[in-house]
């Protein structure tokens, strides 16, 4: 049987053609023509070769800046890295905010690093869908590495560290206090925390409070905090150390998190799809309720909708 | 027919039973029993009384304070307010953080003032499924104002503007700059933006950097910006006439939102009881991906079960 398109793209993108492999990106990330079937083609062929670094944090904390040094420092060891980096976009407008891309440049004509930016439409849960999917293309080329940058909203973070090995989490003094910090329900989800632009004045006392902070874990539990100065490289040594020191730990979680991420996958598919399918139905009994005046409410045409679905086994 | 209980527990409510409706709330809250009939009773019972009032904005921003401050001028003009506060919980502990809640201590012992606090488990869209069936309770107790103060996290905020008529989105000066508002996706939501701590040696430049982000929208639909220090009580009577400013073009939008509020909630009561009902299939399918070696994918088997649901009109 001849290899439809999508099989010979994803032939291609095995290969390592770089050029295949951001073209494999546009189509999943755009729902192109195929790009389920590329996407499944991609699961099917992916490995788990690659370290995954999520970074995570507050917008202004430093992320990109972070994500740059850590390529560079990657590049040092010889490392081939991937980065997807998603940028934050408003939901009404669909359009990613540039600027902080720009500067990642530098890495830009070494043939050992790949950087693509993503938008953030779709974004359920801090991760989007879209960065989920050109996550497992991702792992189909060969990476040593590969980081994804996403924007830290608080507790939505939680399920990108089922996605990746190690979560990095960057937060800045002078942005609220360590109240603040636990409002943003991100001590849970850190493996290694980040206070960057350490050279701040409030630095130290923001420190001790994101130590404090851990008060109630167990010693041996608490994630490492490392001060850094990224935009100067400061604190970029000590980082990479904690990096390599977490990595054991993590990776013995592996198989917990991919029965994890399998779930997450198969519920996030079914829900997309019912909700293509029941959309008109829907339509429908909500013009229903308001028409009503309250008298009939969603909760009855939901039931009612509900009692018409049957699964059945093929 | 007798009345069932919760029948019962609604009519004393109606009646304005305080004790009862703190009842209530909890009845829905926990998910007691009876809840989801509650729920119906007070979907089909609840006013357009009440004008609501959303507050949001990144945590630190001092939504607390603001929320306090504003009770006390509709107190001023005589007005029955309710508050629905969403206590920022952690996604895995499942507890609250105090401590802003205690602030608002003064209005406790005030009979037209009732102050819930809720946790934000189960959170979607930044508003609670909590905080949503709460809220329908509260239009049924013959409050003026119901405030509903939410913690703002970005672009998962968007949600929240269906479920209340006037949306305030408070920002701090010093906390990022104006492409960090742009991230955090909250200038489509806000009908009023509050620039609080505005004694801050920021504040100026970072009103500016606000105004000049609204700089590509007509200037008859910019939303005012109002400079408040709530701690002092500053800006509040500015504030409170922005309010009544906005509130005849918010009336306005009140069918428009119900309809999108109608169709939101008969979605997520439809996923939610199809996730209940689909749960142990999915369960049995996902260890079918993980033991097959990726060789069988999440989207196989989610268009598997999906191929076995069908949609019969009863």
């Amino acid at each position: 049987m001849e290899k439809s398109n999508m099989q010979k793209l994803m032939d291609k993108i095995l290969s390592g053609d770089r050029r295949a492999f951001a073209q494999g990106i546009s189509v999943i990330e755009d729902r192109r023509k195929g790009w389920q079937e590329l996407l499944n083609e991609a699961y099917k062929n992916m490995n788990d070769h690659a370290l995954i670094i999520g970074i995570t944090g507050p917008g202004g904390a430093g992320k990109s800046t972070l994500t740059d040094k850590i390529i560079t420092e990657y590049r040092k060891l010889g490392k081939k890295v991937g980065v997807i980096a998603v940028d934050p976009s408003s939901p009404f407008s669909g359009g990613a905010v540039l600027g902080d891309r720009v500067r990642m440049g530098a890495h830009n004509t070494d043939a050992n690093v790949f950087i693509r930016s993503l938008g953030s439409r779709g974004c359920i849960g801090g991760i989007s869908e879209g960065t989920k999917r050109v996550l497992y293309l991702f792992k189909t080329f060969d990476f040593d590495v590969i980081l994804v940058e996403s924007l830290g909203v608080g507790q939505d973070e939680t399920e990108i560290t089922n996605f990746v090995d190690v979560t990095l989490v960057a937060l800045v003094p002078g942005f609220g206090d360590s109240i603040q910090m636990a409002k943003a329900g991100i001590q849970e989800i850190g493996d290694i925390f980040i206070v960057n632009k350490s050279d701040h004045p409030d630095a130290e006392l923001f420190t001790n409070q994101l130590k404090f902070s851990f008060g109630d874990m167990p010693i041996e539990e608490r994630p490492p905090i490392i001060n850094t100065v990224a935009s100067e490289g400061k604190g970029l040594d000590e980082l990479m150390e904690a990096i390599a020191g977490v990595v054991p730990k993590e990776y013995a979680r592996r198989e917990e998190k991919t029965k994890r991420r399998i779930h997450i996958e198969i519920e996030s598919e079914i829900l997309e799809k019912i909700m293509d399918t029941a959309r008109d139905v829907i339509g429908q009994k909500a013009k229903l309720v308001f028409d009503s005046e309250n008298k009939i409410t969603p909760y009855d045409v939901a039931a009612e909708i509900i009692a018409g679905i049957s699964f059945q086994e093929k």
